[in-house]
């Protein structure tokens, strides 16, 4: 399978957990990741090929000269980082047909070869939006008069390559940041909102994206269904959205116990 | 190392997930494990066997018949087994000379072999006592008059067999028991603490016996130092105390994604 992180220095060790994760529950997979970064120095990068090759698994490192975005506009602080995401596609290996990009605030609990093997056929990309009332209202309000149905969440997403080379333009991209630049809050996130919601294939939350601040919210919305249990057995995709992470030091939270294992194990190796 | 774990069938699985952990962050150990018990069905006791010798450990199953119990008084609904713990030394291999005994509601998420070799000199037993103020008072008024300084947790005992051997006596136990009958609420616990309290050697509950209900407590008491970040890398027995369980269906608690990881791998022997 292939997977595409995109990342800075401050996000190595998370890095590191979320692979952890993905490895001990996927243990007999093969897994082809693609690393593209522009700032990551020379023995970080030694470091992520120890860990990976320790693993048994492959990297690629692909490195961007930030002179390729010359024309793109830049958002407040964001760095042109945001727009690797968006398209990777021109930098990944011409033959790959798709590809799994994962934030690396993620734990991933259980196989992912199903959601791997999601049918995308017309689809840019399959992804889930987060499902809360008032996120969603607010989002629809801040990108009018852009039509969202349903604001999708970009630390999960399943990219159908082939097709995002005929259809995802750079240009287009570049004018609607020029043209919305005030609006923008999450940028590469609400470009594929505003863009491409409609050639999103939708997928279940809380199997693929599971927003761990909302463990109570879920478990209410189905009736006591999805609980911890449910969870474990079946969610892919653990995501530890918004601004407090499970890495800082007074992380409080549901799956912050678990969180802290996977980042043991991904340190001392001692489950490998 | 010698581990010893007394339990009926309702416990099988929680034993199994306290094993798994325990194996799995000792990865280089080796366990003999003495399993007594008087009422475990054969099937079971295969399936505990079969669970052992995929994990290339040791089982040995010591059934006792309940006539080895006749003159012993029975407390309310507790069953005879609640002697099992304090007269093990009676029914295990006299060569051994210590045994480290572990309730099945724990997780075990850091080597153990440091605790396993703590110097027993003139010590009957290795244990934590819960420093929840109000649960000190409680236990000091209940079990008046015997005076218990520290009223000690029986859910992880280190066992100096070779001692035991030579002081604990059946009799006296039999006699307390007759005496105290009204005031006992978890017996074997209070027999324990108010025949032996003085030949307990204590030790750091916040590593060896930290009570999961208590988070938020040790935190404070320890001014932030004892956070998650500390337990991950130092606790070695994480226990479960209390009536509400992490395998219940409506558990709610800081270990609950932990423990629920640590079920699963149980079950699946993904991990293994």
């Amino acid at each position: 399978m292939n997977l595409l992180v995109t990342l800075d220095s401050k996000y190595i060790r998370p890095l590191k957990v979320m692979l952890t994760s993905l490895f001990m529950n996927n243990p007999d997979e093969h897994f082809n990741i693609y690393l593209i970064h522009s700032r990551i120095k020379d023995d970080e990068i030694a470091d992520i090929e120890r860990f990976i090759e320790k693993h048994r698994q492959k990297l690629s490192v692909i490195k961007i000269d930030n002179s390729y975005f010359q024309n793109a506009p830049e958002v407040f602080h964001y760095p042109k980082e945001m727009y690797y995401r968006l398209l990777a596609f021109k930098f990944l290996p011409q033959e790959l047909d798709r590809i799994l990009y994962l934030d690396p605030d993620i734990l991933v609990i259980n196989p992912v070869r199903e959601f791997y093997n999601t049918k995308l056929d017309g689809y840019l990309y399959a992804a889930a939006y987060h499902d809360i009332l008032a996120v969603k209202k607010i989002n629809r309000i801040r990108l009018y008069p852009y039509k969202i149905e349903a604001y999708f969440n970009s630390g999960v997403l399943l990219m159908n390559l082939e097709l995002q080379r005929k259809h995802v333009d750079e240009e287009t991209i570049y004018s609607f940041v020029e043209k919305n630049r005030s609006k923008l809050i999450m940028p590469d996130q609400d470009i594929i909102n505003a863009l491409y919601s409609k050639q999103i294939k939708c997928v279940d939350e809380k199997l693929y994206n599971y927003d761990t601040r909302y463990y109570k919210y879920y478990k209410a919305i189905t009736n006591n269904a999805c609980d911890m249990d449910y969870i474990m057995k079946n969610t892919v995709f653990l995501h530890f959205c918004g601004r407090k992470k499970p890495w800082h030091k007074n992380y409080s939270g549901k799956f912050h116990s678990l969180y802290k294992q996977y980042e043991k194990w991904a340190i001392t190796d001692a489950a490998t």
